[in-house]
């Protein structure tokens, strides 16, 4: 016999959804959160709220995942917000801004620093609804086919970097442009780009990009802790039942500290295949991070000056990433910096 | 009109748990952790699953929590699994061990580097489902009556230091002390103890020991990174429904995120406060921190010999820590130490 369910159901619809990501499948650690946020998702709702899920360039291309959900084209995206500071350069926030936050600075800000409520606020205007749904860390400086040693020798540099970090750069004199996933490599490889920025050494090593530059420079200090987004139709989001939401907020949750650690467990293996292929690991310049940092200051004020949603966040942003810093450069520093000079590179 | 259901919705039962934690509400940044998950669980299953939460001591003591769940008197317990060492000192690495895994590495392990299966199967011999839940980082290294300027002057001290880190420490000439929350503050104001650690700021700020004891040490390196449990009694977890434990799953992985992000904006104005009141804040010195580490390694050693369950884990958990320790100290240390140099103390 069957035991009897202890008290009635409430009434709960079958949904199907679609969601549309900015990435490619071939980007397991990205794709992968979604994925596991699909599989929770339909676990936790009995099978009854399904979402089906669409690489870049199946429903709607890479970069317009944002207004393909405000204007409810699909029900969910997944993007890497820093994508649309066309529209505002404030977007960045949700996902990294040079010299900002690092990986887990960037959760603390949204879970318990204001950042949430903060970028909610700005997405509400894009009829969207935001979850915070995984993050790289640190990534790397990018792939250059020569010695990086002065400011002076960044002047002119032809380099595949996008947004706010091309804005940065090009103070520095670096040419910044702008191509996708596909023209990469060749143009590299033709000398057309002197260098490459994409993320780190995983899913760099897809690219081959080793093949046609030697220098490795670290580390991306334009996206110290990149966080990915699920976003939500707002209009959706406020149908769903409460059930379906809370199961939501939770699967990005746990896809956000799965896709943190997939990263630190795959880039690992993929640095010492790239090491050992005859890549050189480089760190940037003092000198160059000195003027960089200078200049992303500067990009920030005039940013200030022109948005008022930028200036908006970034007033308490600042003031949190300082408590930040000066939080972790106490025992986080000190623990990390021994452990790691006691650790030989092998 | 009420829109009828699409489908007919399956059976789930009413339940009532008990989940008994090892920490007092007074320590709010742990005890808001089962909060969440309560609360979550009650949304995300329409009320059916329904958690009730009880202090340590409420039920059962702090330290006898994971045998109040093994043994069914309660579903569930929340604690720190270093508490357990007496049992089997493999149940360190689910929470920390002395020069160990920072927060994200251990979270790294626990995810994706093969730590969950590793625990997972120690705790099945103790008839628990464990789920990681939450992180302090990196803790303080505690506070001190006396400035400590060599190992020397570590010889004799009298510490309240528990577990493996008091194993550490007695190789160094500590003299550790075990005693409950209510007792150490006096102890350390009569002086029958010298120094104490507990956790960060935060809390520590509580407890008032910055009136009685003036240098503050940093780091824990006997806790860079130590990991909360969720523990549920496996037969109880067996007999969930599917939608239940996916539910429960993913509460705690929200948790996770929100604890440590707590942690990281509420220590902040702690250490501020602290340090405006007079605390001295102190980095042990090197020589302290190498003979720590050396005692550490040995200490392994004679664990692993002893202990076949350690052996088990500390083979795989050391290859997974060297890997880590090599990948932070590219991209992650040098942005780290790039803009925490360039913040100013304030």
């Amino acid at each position: 016999t069957v035991a009897a369910p202890v008290m009635a159901q409430s009434a709960l619809p079958s949904l199907k959804w679609k969601l549309a990501s900015s990435f490619p499948k071939s980007l397991d650690t990205l794709f992968n959160a979604i994925e596991t946020v699909a599989q929770h998702v339909k676990t936790a709702t009995g099978g009854r709220f399904e979402i089906q899920l669409f690489a870049a360039g199946e429903i709607v291309p890479s970069a317009a995942v944002l207004d393909a959900v405000k204007d409810g084209t699909v029900e969910m995206g997944q993007s890497a917000s820093y994508y649309y500071v066309g529209k505002d350069p404030a977007f960045a926030f949700d996902c990294a801004v040079p010299f900002g936050l690092n990986s887990r600075q960037q959760s603390a800000w949204m879970w318990s620093g204001g950042g949430l409520e903060l970028m909610r606020d700005l997405f509400k205007d894009y009829n969207i609804h935001n979850i915070p749904c995984g993050n790289t860390g640190v990534q790397m400086g990018g792939w250059f086919r020569k010695e990086i040693k002065t400011v002076a020798d960044m002047k002119g540099l032809k380099m595949r970097i996008a947004g706010i970090a091309g804005q940065v750069m090009g103070k520095l004199g670096v040419v910044g442009q702008q191509m996708g996933p596909a023209d990469i490599y060749p143009a590299l490889e033709k000398g057309t780009i002197d260098a490459v920025e994409w993320v780190g050494p995983y899913d760099d090593e897809k690219f081959g990009f080793n093949r046609v530059a030697k220098y490795y420079y670290y580390p991306g200090f334009w996206e110290a802790g990149p966080q990915l987004s699920i976003y939500i139709n707002l209009k959706k989001w406020n149908e769903l039942p409460k059930e379906y939401q809370q199961a939501l907020e939770d699967a990005c949750a746990f896809a956000h500290v799965q896709m943190q650690a997939d990263y630190d467990v795959k880039n690992v293996a993929a640095l010492r295949r790239l090491v050992a292929g005859g890549t050189k690991l480089k760190e940037f310049p003092k000198e160059v991070m000195v003027a960089a940092q200078a200049a992303t200051l500067q990009l920030y004020e005039e940013f200030s000056a022109k948005y008022p949603r930028f200036k908006k966040i970034y007033g308490p942003w600042k003031k949190f990433r300082d408590d930040e810093y000066l939080w972790f450069k106490v025992a986080e520093r000190a623990y990390d910096s021994f452990v790691f000079s006691q650790s030989s590179r092998r």
